[in-house]
């Protein structure tokens, strides 16, 4: 796997994180145990080594998306996979047993929301925003919204302590138009570590060899050995930014931000923190010029 | 499949069938595909051998039971074998979408069992006690207790025509003992059709030679030709009737009954129509001595 | 309305009641608007005529049991009908917004029973048992089975101030034998009231004189003059004591009470007050010898 | 019906259909029974005459939307009226029996919607925004959002086979400005079956002549002979195309459609497959100049 | 509390107000017991003074915004505080017996919705948009928009009489961006009743004075005596104008209104009846120049 | 505390329970924090004392059941209570976060059952009967009836490994008469470990000290310091074993066994694996006579 982390880079950014009087909390939720990775898992590595602590979430167990397999038995794989991804990631990844496609806004799921954003003791929540192609996706937007606030209520959950602040919520980025085009506040190059983000992504061996291709009607187009797999994931799964990803980057990188290849655009939310850019840079060590 | 219809008996209750003004319409709700079978298979046969109209209902898919599949794989096959099995038993076979290991007694789906029961123009419903081992079971229990009486509101469900009488419900027979011990108001002698019985519900494949063999730890003694499953199936599945359940057969057959080696036992639900023993012989031909 | 209120009787029972410290607080819950009335609508003229305060709450609007009818404007209909009999009853009379036939054990109806109860003070609490033949009746007995506790914790609706004391919830008489028999612990003679009973009932002309009817087969026997209508409902309603509420109205009112034509009884329900025989005498004065 | 149906346009458009290799499948959702008709009637007529395949279906039965009726016998007039404007529009015409008025995005109802489209091999799906003055409408465009996608997945309803690739998910127009304002992405002139839309949605005599008079309090204006009832439904309901719509329409059909009288435009819901120009000529071939 | 009321001021105002023929009829929902006073308390008074009718109405019992006490205990506080509460703002207040940080968009809490707006005959109907940072305000805001249109059909919670006609809703202010930013179609100077605003708020103790403050960190810049606490709470909860509003009171007032200090506004849900300009001014006679 | 541990028996149980080849593992089911204490503390010190495994867990966070306090103060109150209170019998103590008062037999409230039954690989499962004074014991009674078989089925709950077989579930002693008294099937003496119990229970002060005095109105008995508290427990709690009781522990411990002072009986639910006396001494070894 050395290939995937630039040892130089890692030791920079290890100093960097080590300099920090403390670690950074991300916590990301997924609809499925897969979407995260795609959401967010650039910056995630860039995060995990730095020395901050990552924590992936899928709300459902991802039992339903698959041609040929389903239930107790594809919730199994999809588990061991996430798993595996959360090593490749260096992340924790945890996968909640909602079924796939009937995720609801139950006060329960958002209950489970809440814990573990409080569990996490995050700074930064990531999740898809209510508008996106999938019913889960939605809801998990939803659900994660509904967290925001309530995880600093001392009588919601009072099993658990809540968070000394609202953290900091942001959406990842989607390609829908309505009813606002999604708005990179943030914006992450992930050129460093996009190998690796995508060997991470590989782990999911029955959502990005199988399902997903079959379900494009491309299952024939995805190789056998793995090289070639990883490469066909990386040409199908490219974080090319688009122009108002690009402005968000030179906001943040500089004007040398233009040759990117690979990023992660983030919004921010309205119902957690508002960051000022300051904190901002702060929060996202990795935005440093 | 001859040998499971012995043609003269098979003649014989046609003739009387055909001798009677009216079809009798039998419906049996179970909450596996396969349970009905379990439940009232062998009387499905005499009744559908008279010409009279049997369906039975599962109430879930049946996409948990099983150590190896589950989901919408396992649904499908279930859906098959049911199919399969309604052949055999000579009888309509219908299996609702719910989630196996989920049944709640909710309206939506009372409603869907009403809806059953009318389209069925059912002159007779049998389903498990509220008092079951599996959850499911008893659930489906409740769901057809509360569909008493409601069949015949025409305000409810309004998009079906209500019936015009509410029928017999029945429970199926089971072997516990509190709230009360099962009352085998009317019982039925099956041994000629026992064969055909464990012939149908060998249909269930997955059921009976994977799946309830596994969770009982006898895996390993389910043989593998076919000859030999139904022999398996038989001594396992046997009808046996016990005290109370002979005495009941006494009532209705006469005492040759006590000669009986398979029977299903039914007792009358309070909630729906209470018939007079002159009814029951006419609800149920089979019983005429 | 003279004949059905022997006035003799009225002016004895006003006098003890206001020999009486305090008046007895009595609330009936039905599911339909009607089935109070059936179930404990002479006991209520009794109660009523000393002095007492006697409530009758359909948690149903019953906008779904007739023939022709429906919806609003049948919930509209039958709240009249209510408002008429609770003044021929001499009671106050509430009708709840839900759907008939869709009746379930929602959080949301146990909080209006327990409001309910609370707001009328309420020192005895009559409902169907959670065996009846119709699923509203049956949820009916849920849902007052599940305030019975609940009245005194003053965190539970905290909008209405608890009870004092768990009142005593008793059982409205029903013929099914499964899991027990009605077992009528208490029994009221109303002999006296019986007409008044059945001129109030008779407010429910829509339930009386055409749903019930036609459900049942007889809508052709109903008369169309007031007088013999009285009757038909009399001759269907009769409250004949069958052996065991004999047993108790001896029990209660000494031997002479085998004369009894017309009694309504009522079974202790375990999960409230346990009341002694002498408290039961002081919560029904009527039965004093 | 003779003058409503232009014979030589039919003819034409007939010759053009069966020109076609296939059928186009087409589905309209609407929460009342004369939604889909009001939305998108015209474009069904004209799908219909081409021999492609429409169905109509009314997520509620329209059981509360009346001042004098309700309930069950109110839905079952909705029911009869929708079978009859079916047979006028020429389509299919399915009306399920939810409550009016109470109609919520549950999993049970996104099912019914999934099992809908898949069981009508739909190519096109019609149905309101999530935004609109009646919660059911707005409910109604949830529900369907809410099956894009999953229609394809085999896990979901595995009862029902999948279709093989997702629809396009079309929103019919409204005049809501928020959160966005519709955008007629497609339009399609109606002016030849405008006479025939307005037939056929007279079918629904209690919804057109009784309760939306009623509600909108002009009950009175109402004439009482046909003719000048379609009349008054031709002046209540024309769909005289606002400035977006008519570019939409000059776009599709050149500048002469500037003088278009009756138009139903249709927004591209971002969930559901998105169509290029080629493809969308190729699904609305009355689009064709 | 004279100060707060100039006598000048009310004595013309109630002139005014009984010149009118009819009063106005107003009903603000909140999610907490003292979000509606935030929301609308200025304009509130000022409907009041004139002699028209304001209720308030707090969708849940505020049991959870503390960080000492909770539940039913802290439940009773805020029922208390809102009573008197209402009594300074000169308005009606109910807090309805739902949790804090729980309320859910079901069709129990519309009907509750419903029923709140037809008992009040309201003219005017105030709420929060569906989108701000607390999941509560959040659903209240649905639930309001889910009863427009509802309040005037019979068929729904038919024991209230209906509406004559859909009152004109309205969201109350607030500054979030997305989907759209807030647009105060109205907007009502206060200044004259600003300081009775504030008094009236002040009676929200457990809610201005220890839970905002401790969750916003300022605890302890709390003053302890009354006069210092109203100062301090009418600092923190200035109603100062900004741009879009201004233009908005410009409209409304004239120029004047550029020197306005403290004004609420108000933006015209769809949904609801859309009232012209003279409309607008009609139902809020404040308005007038 | 070495009061409540006579030493030498201890050392004799510990020396049993090490001569066994293996832990038996024993969970229980309450529905506020303290019923489990009540229902098997005795039994369960026995246990451990043993070497064996107990956990308790409490379906809801006690967060009503209180006169003065509530919501998360409560709660908080409660979980400590509990904590202390593990500590003092010996078990692991978990109280899940749902609300006092409010416990719903819901599929999400089932399936955590299910996880705490498989997490603690449970042997022995107990819980309240689903008939009981409070509805939350009566729910917890359901739920944990709904968990029986299920905890075998490996598609249900697939992210925790299901048992390998169907523990044993026993009903935890209550005195109710319908549908059938209760019946002792297993009988403990717990005399040796009563005091033990009563002191563990004492840590739930504000229930043993502060509500149930309060709601049974003794408050005014309760000692103040801790040693009368104890005797004050200790009578009001005693476990003085009624007529069947003293039958089961003469069956099982021998004739000596008329002389107990304390026991704690269990009836064998029907739904979980039915244990030969043989194996009932395996699984209770404390029975040995």
């Amino acid at each position: 796997m050395k290939k995937f982390v630039p040892v130089l880079c890692l030791t920079l950014l290890t100093t960097l994180a080590l300099a920090q009087d403390k670690k950074i909390n991300v916590i990301v939720f997924g609809a499925h145990p897969d979407d995260c990775d795609n959401d967010a898992g650039g910056t995630a590595i860039l995060f995990s080594k730095m020395g901050h602590n990552v924590k992936f979430v899928s709300l459902t167990n991802g039992d339903a998306g698959h041609q040929d397999k389903g239930g107790g038995e594809l919730a199994k794989i999809r588990i061991a996979e996430a798993k595996e991804a959360g090593k490749r990631f260096g992340v924790e990844y945890a996968v909640l047993d909602n079924h796939d496609g009937e995720l609801m806004p139950t006060l329960e799921n958002r209950l489970k929301v809440i814990r573990e954003i409080r569990k996490w003791n995050a700074d930064i929540v990531i999740a898809p925003r209510p508008n996106d192609y999938h019913p889960d996706h939605r809801y998990t937007g939803i659900l994660v919204q509904d967290a925001a606030y309530l995880v600093i209520v001392p009588n919601v959950a009072p099993d658990i302590p809540p968070l000394k602040k609202n953290p900091v919520f942001l959406y990842s980025e989607d390609g829908f138009q309505k009813p606002t085009p999604f708005d990179p506040d943030i914006a992450v190059i992930i050129d460093e570590v996009f190998d690796q983000k995508i060997y991470a992504m590989a782990a999911h061996e029955s959502q990005f060899f199988e399902w997903l291709p079959w379900i494009s009607g491309k299952l024939d187009n995805v190789p056998k050995d793995e090289k070639n797999r990883l490469k066909f994931l990386a040409d199908w799964r490219a974080n090319a930014p688009n122009e108002t990803t690009l402005e968000s980057l030179k906001k943040w990188y500089g004007d040398s931000a233009s040759a990117t290849k690979h990023a992660e655009g983030f919004e921010i939310c309205e119902y957690g923190k508002q960051p000022s850019d300051e904190e901002i840079r702060m929060l996202f060590p990795m935005l440093s010029k």
